[in-house]
């Protein structure tokens, strides 16, 4: 008999080499285990919702992972956030989860956000939270671009050469670019990504919001389905997994 | 012959002692006249709107200074984020102004804003940007209160028993509160404030939040003219100084 618990979490990918755990470089999910054993005496392996790369930021990451003994979903969230608090992670979360709850395959949508500093100053306060583009964006161009690759496609343009999926076909629900002060946010949902999909969508609409590309090309490259038509991939401070939806 | 430059200029408080120079702890100033004097080879003394305290940031403070050589303002807005770089502190515009203007005498108002994260999980993209209270606040109670001291009033309450100035009499032109997801936004405008007027205004509202005071409560505290009166202070983390008029 166990008991499953699922998380939503924040974290800062900053020091991180990302999510999955791996020997000699400090990971999220080490961190995260390694509260959960501080708390319960229990090794575990947490699953994931997405498992996000170095550098990229969560606000609202999905993990489960199962206990031997039953605790109550507060007191968990407490003792966790009490030994994480050395790291950049905290537990916002949690609930008890029935055991066919799977934070990786029960998700029915993640939700990804990008954050764009468009000024000539480098950032301060968002110093690794976002991407600097030290020239303003068509935000409106980039959004039209966007909204043309909505839907189901082969993705190999936007597809790191190290991806391991079986499939380069993936469906993209939402896919769009707002304009804040000195920002441009793009939102995407999908029921998955390949690797470096997001990252290589958003450094390919840069093109088109420096005027480089006009949305038609940005959806050519896309039906090329050719990695080496995609503009050069934005760096993963500017990336937030922000939900999931099951 | 000298050439005055209006500076605006966006920090991270964190690793300062605040805005003013100090021997042996770094400071705001000391980063800004060293990249002054590592661009020009001259030295010189900035003087600022708001003396900011140790881990307040700004978003939109405002300095002026002078120069026996004339420079274009965007070459010294690129030169100085050039020298600054290994410091959090970007300056966002440089404008060439008239030496009538003085960045402290001139200003007709200063702006503020304090962000309170209102969630049980600790801030972690965040940290050191918040003041966190585990707990939701009753905004529409604290923007009552905060409504019911603005205006001209003697403010000793919320004054720093350690402010020099002559007089504890000041006019708040704007006092008021917004709720954000998971968090309380606080915005004051006046043209000057106390020493730790802000954070002391501010903290008390806290009170207010919890349901301690009542609005009346509030204005009450600060009819008392006594700073005993004051709820604790807020922390430096949540503060920042966005703007100033001339």
């Amino acid at each position: 008999m166990t008991y499953r618990y699922k998380l939503t979490i924040e974290y800062d990918g900053t020091p991180f080499s990302g999510w999955q755990r791996q020997t000699e470089r400090p990971s999220v999910q080490q961190a995260l285990e390694d509260a959960i054993f501080a708390m319960t005496g229990e090794t575990v392996t947490t699953q994931t919702a997405g498992r996000t790369d170095a550098g990229v930021h969560a606000t609202g990451q999905v993990a489960h992972f199962d206990l031997t003994k039953q605790w109550e979903p507060l007191r968990v969230r407490e003792a966790l956030n009490f030994h994480l608090r050395p790291h950049p992670v905290a537990v916002l979360t949690v609930e008890a989860a029935p055991h066919t709850f799977e934070a990786r395959f029960s998700a029915k949508a993640r939700h990804y956000e990008y954050r764009i500093l468009t000024r000539r100053a480098p950032p301060v306060l968002e110093r690794n939270r976002v991407w600097h583009v030290s020239k303003k964006l068509d935000a409106e161009a980039m959004d039209h671009a966007a909204s043309l690759i909505l839907g189901t496609h082969d993705f190999t343009t936007f597809r790191s050469t190290e991806c391991q999926a079986n499939s380069p076909v993936r469906t993209l629900d939402k896919f769009s670019v707002r304009a804040e002060p000195d920002h441009i946010v793009i939102s995407a949902s999908a029921r998955s990504f390949l690797h470096h999909q997001v990252r290589s969508m958003v450094g390919s609409l840069r093109l088109v919001g420096v005027g480089k590309w006009s949305p038609r090309d940005f959806r050519a490259v896309l039906d090329a389905r050719d990695r080496s038509r995609c503009g050069a991939m934005a760096p993963s401070a500017g990336l937030y997994l922000t939900g999931v939806s099951y």
